[in-house]
């Protein structure tokens, strides 16, 4: 299957429904390509597994994708990307061009900011891992990254429901410390947290640029298809589909939330149940 | 009660729970100052009433608001203003600046086309009025406007659930003759409408320019707060409460998809039933 062929879809992965807030800028910013979306549901979440299984599920992942057509591979995955982008990119690259969170947001954050300073929240694992850190340091030398970790904020809006004063308590303590350091760009370091976006703007102030990692991929996106000549036609109509390893009907009530357009019919399909390649703890 | 004491809140009246729509602009932008919203949802909706009922219910949403103190007066409703707007505020201009809807968003999408191509979604009793064609012909006497009228699109938003497939083809159709247009800038005239503003902006495609009614209100508030030197200090934190003339528990399931953001408590306040001064059809 040549991956070089336009009317190919853009194909997605995500450990679950999060990533579907990557796909939802990504719809609204090409509604003229087709794209294929597979969520890891069966095997979420993704935190507490090792960089080698992580590795591992993203090799199986983009194997299914790839294997059903794809002109571009977008990881959708703080973890899956933060363990796996380098070596995926290395495997893959000379077959499709393949683009994962962090440094599409970091260079939109880079972009933005006018004072130099940057925030971030984000999960502990992704604050710990440093890669916003690095990839801000070469995007914009002179800037100073003030990153919040917080535990509680991505699993409140996994849970669901209204925005209740538990998360306006957690927003505003995660947004504490970036208005003590002044930051005027924000980074939304988890694909969850564009659903309190409104909370979060409300707290840090209309002023502070909210970058999340949907419009840096939707943008990094169209500028990867114009340069590999494989852009549809803007005319045409695109279209999208989901997979998902999990429930497909438990995907698509989850899912709604994060993606805010229909989700039509989830097909299932089967990964190794633990993972292959799980190191025991 | 002084009107021109900073410390009182920006009153909002509606017909229900659509200009929570409005109110989320308005605490997103201007999170330093407290509203007091009061929803008509007893009488909602207003799409039948007459002129002079209308005017007659504005009158009186406007005294219950300002009899508890308020330092600008926000119409976010677009059979109210129509109706009643000129007429409450030669009442009350004196006393406190008045603000309503189609004004501010005929003025932002006048400042946003560029090619003079305005496209216009509304109810039909909204096309019908006129006010929008008049009001950018005022704002920007070169430019076109195409109204579309859709009876569907307020009534599915408001029967609530997710996005789905009759939403998408009423989205669709709305869009078409806009579309054929050219128009590069399109005005909201629903509050209920940014709760599919992501389908809309994808069926119009990123380059056109989407305004609501909330975001010009939001902007026209802060102005006219400034001009009146009655605007909060930036570093307070503001309060919104809630006022319903309908069930409360009611308004306040009903409004969280339109503000989305806690409400918390929600007063009951009594208006006259089938509204007073109401003229038999």
């Amino acid at each position: 299957m040549s991956t070089s062929d336009r009317s190919l879809p853009v194909a997605v992965f995500d450990s679950g429904v999060g990533g579907l807030t990557v796909l939802h800028e990504c719809l609204v910013s090409l509604p003229h390509e087709d794209f294929l979306y597979l969520g890891d549901t069966a095997r979420f979440p993704y935190g507490d597994r090792t960089p080698a299984q992580l590795a591992e599920f993203a090799r199986e992942l983009a194997g299914i994708l790839l294997e059903r057509g794809a002109k571009l591979l977008v990881v959708a995955c703080n973890s899956a990307t933060s363990a796996a982008l380098p070596e995926l990119r290395s495997e893959l690259e000379r077959e499709i061009p393949v683009v994962g969170v962090v440094r599409p947001e970091s260079r939109l954050a880079a972009a933005a900011t006018r004072n130099g300073r940057v925030g971030l929240i984000a999960t502990p694992a992704t604050v710990k891992s440093g890669a916003y850190a690095e990839a801000l340091a070469e995007e914009a030398p002179a800037a100073e990254l003030h990153a919040v970790a917080s535990a509680e904020l991505a699993p409140l809006i996994q849970a669901g429901g209204e925005v209740d004063h538990r998360t306006l308590a957690c927003v505003e303590g995660a947004c504490r410390p970036l208005k003590r350091a002044q930051v005027d760009t924000v980074i939304l370091g988890c694909t969850h947290y564009p659903l309190v976006r409104p909370v979060l703007q409300r707290e840090l102030g209309r002023r502070v640029t909210i970058v999340s990692s949907g419009e840096a991929i939707a943008a990094e996106v169209e500028a990867r298809l114009r340069a590999s000549g494989v852009e549809n036609d803007e005319h045409r109509r695109g279209e999208y589909r989901f997979l998902a390893t999990g429930d497909p009907e438990q995907f698509r009530r989850a899912g709604t939330r994060f993606l805010q357009l229909p989700i039509g019919s989830v097909e299932h399909v089967e990964v190794a149940a633990a993972g292959p390649g799980r190191k025991a703890a």
